[in-house]
């Protein structure tokens, strides 16, 4: 019997992995009506992380009242997992659900959470830090663990990106002493510095609403207070690859000791998905939009590099290959396909996702198990 | 070696069969250098059908001074194979470089060919019907073969549909006496009768350039003409299937004794196409745009039914396949895909078929042969 493992990522703004993952099997059960076949609804830090865990872990949901972005009083989900928690900084203050200026927002809801944690006796976390609405350089992570932001005057500032221009020192005495018994393991799909040209400010600032113009005088401020927490830290953690993640929330959290890790190779390894891998005839993965991008560790590649890894057949699924990457992503693959099927503008790309998803996969499958049409 | 037959129809408004043909090769080569690949640049009797019979046969192209529709000298190909004339009704008068209103256009054009052809002693003919400009019903044709147009005053009549209004008779006597002796083949991909609801007019009609208001007119008009003409047949031939292709042309000339014939099946025979499908492990097909009209006989269908009787695979690449269309289609092919490849205006897809055609014969080709990507 022909067994089949379906790994996709989210289509963005349009279908979640497990969406994405149940239209890929309709249509390919068109076609192979008795496969085995395994879904993985997969993601890599970002929005999705904590679904993808539970939907193939026996990791409970838990649910806390928090803080968003703005600091005001929200319900957000984590999951427990082996005694690890597992946190989607997307879950707390989510890109899509973002309030206000982003120089007025605050990353504390992901230190409270933390602390949340701690408080049940957790010391073990996994944290999706992908989708994040706010760019404060991880201030407000370590205001939510006690590190006091000080002004000249020796008063405290609220912790957002806006009151670091008049940073003038961090105050770590405060700082929980849990935090330190605590393995913190990273997801992320960047290898940003904190700052620069390269840093989170100038990379992805200006897609949380940041004014281009003023880049360079946010990027200043944070690199500011990053001097000082560095020199707590006693090493130029900044400087770190990641650090830039999640507005700064890869710095803070790795000036406290967590690990960077790819998100993708750690849901992959959490769901310990290549022993599925290893049992497949072949494996479907798939994103809402491939280019070079996707080959710097994005889902689509982390599953290839595993099936090939196995010698197994891996093929792709997207919602948009632009031409010009066709020839950079091809290689990587047996086949990348488009659920494109007319000219037609992404409004309704976005709209037909599910039936166009389906009906590429039964293509798919047709061209590549029916002999005769 | 895998042996591959590649056989496509043209993307009308963008690339003619051959180089559709060489854009799949090309994709194909990236992953199986070495395939032995023969291409089959097809038609179905329209556009295309003189270059498709060149390229894959002996036939010996020729050129003749003829008039347009109208009635203006230029000149035209055709081609002789085996004491055989080739004519493609596009070439003479062709929906794309149309001149003046439908309603002056006439096909007189396509029978001062035949006349010239019997002329150099040709008797027997193959007309492609597809692509023409006129809807005069065949009174063109008729009129180049020595029939006369008669008004009720006895005066003759310019042979185009806006005359037909004034017919109060037709004169055989004059008609030419070599037709008698000519088999005349006529390759369409329409079966529609000359009038009514589903005849050239209203079906064809508007794309010419007929006023939808006006359809019922020039219905009426040519109805009162085939009356006359099938009198003297001394049967309905106005009702025959194909008698509605090439806006009347059909008729004509089946008046004259041509038989119709399905065009992509005839081209099939004239190329041997069964010899290659034989030999071949995968076919591809294509079109510019794919629905439930191509299940009528169009050049996909035709190729699909004959590696079916051989058993083997045989896959579309298609411009356009319409969401809703997807499930009528895909049974009959083992995978249909569309060459686009992200959301894209149509121009967008027009202008860059050529590279999006390679690109996705080439992940065809991997997603069949390639098991490691």
């Amino acid at each position: 019997m022909t067994s089949i493992v379906i790994a996709p990522d989210s289509f963005k703004g349009s279908l979640s992995a497990s969406e994405v993952a149940l239209a890929i099997e309709s249509g390919i059960r068109r076609v192979l009506p008795n496969a085995e076949i395994r879904r993985f609804p997969m993601a890599d830090g970002g929005e999705g992380t904590l679904d993808a865990m539970l939907a193939a872990t026996d990791g409970q949901l838990q649910t806390a009242s928090m803080v968003g972005d703005t600091l005001v009083k929200k319900s957000v989900r984590f999951a427990v997992l082996d005694k690890t928690a597992v946190i989607e900084v997307a879950e707390i203050i989510g890109l899509p659900n973002a309030q206000g200026h982003v120089a007025q927002r605050s990353s504390y809801g992901v230190g409270a959470l933390l602390r949340h944690c701690m408080d049940l006796g957790i010391r073990k976390f996994m944290v999706g830090l992908g989708g994040s609405s706010t760019n404060d350089g991880g201030a407000g992570v370590l205001a939510a663990l006690g590190v006091g932001l000080i002004d000249a005057d020796g008063s405290p500032l609220p912790p957002t990106l806006g009151s670091l221009e008049r940073l003038s020192s961090l105050d770590f005495s405060q700082l929980d002493p849990r935090i330190a018994t605590c393995e913190i393991m990273l997801l992320a799909d960047v290898n940003n510095p904190l700052c620069g040209e390269k840093g989170a400010t100038a990379v992805f600032g200006p897609q949380k609403g940041i004014e281009p113009e003023l880049v360079q005088m946010y990027d200043d401020w944070i690199a500011n207070f990053a001097r000082s927490a560095d020199q707590w830290a006693g090493r130029p953690v900044s400087l770190a690859a990641g650090a830039g993640a999640a507005g700064g929330i890869g710095y803070a959290l790795q000036l406290l000791g967590a690990t960077p890790h790819r998100g993708a190779e750690m849901i992959c390894r959490l769901l310990q998905i290549d022993a599925a891998i290893k049992q497949a005839d072949w494996i479907l993965t798939g994103e809402g939009r491939t280019d070079t991008q996707t080959l710097m560790g994005k889902v689509p590649f982390e599953i290839a590099g595993r099936a090939k890894g196995f010698r197994k057949p891996v093929s792709l699924l997207s919602g948009s290959i632009p031409t010009a990457e066709m020839a950079l992503v091809a290689p990587h693959f047996s086949g990348c396909f488009s659920i494109i099927s007319e000219p037609m503008p992404i409004q309704t790309a976005i709209a037909g996702a599910r039936t166009m998803l389906a009906n590429a996969a039964e293509q798919m499958a047709r061209i590549r198990f029916v002999t005769v049409g």
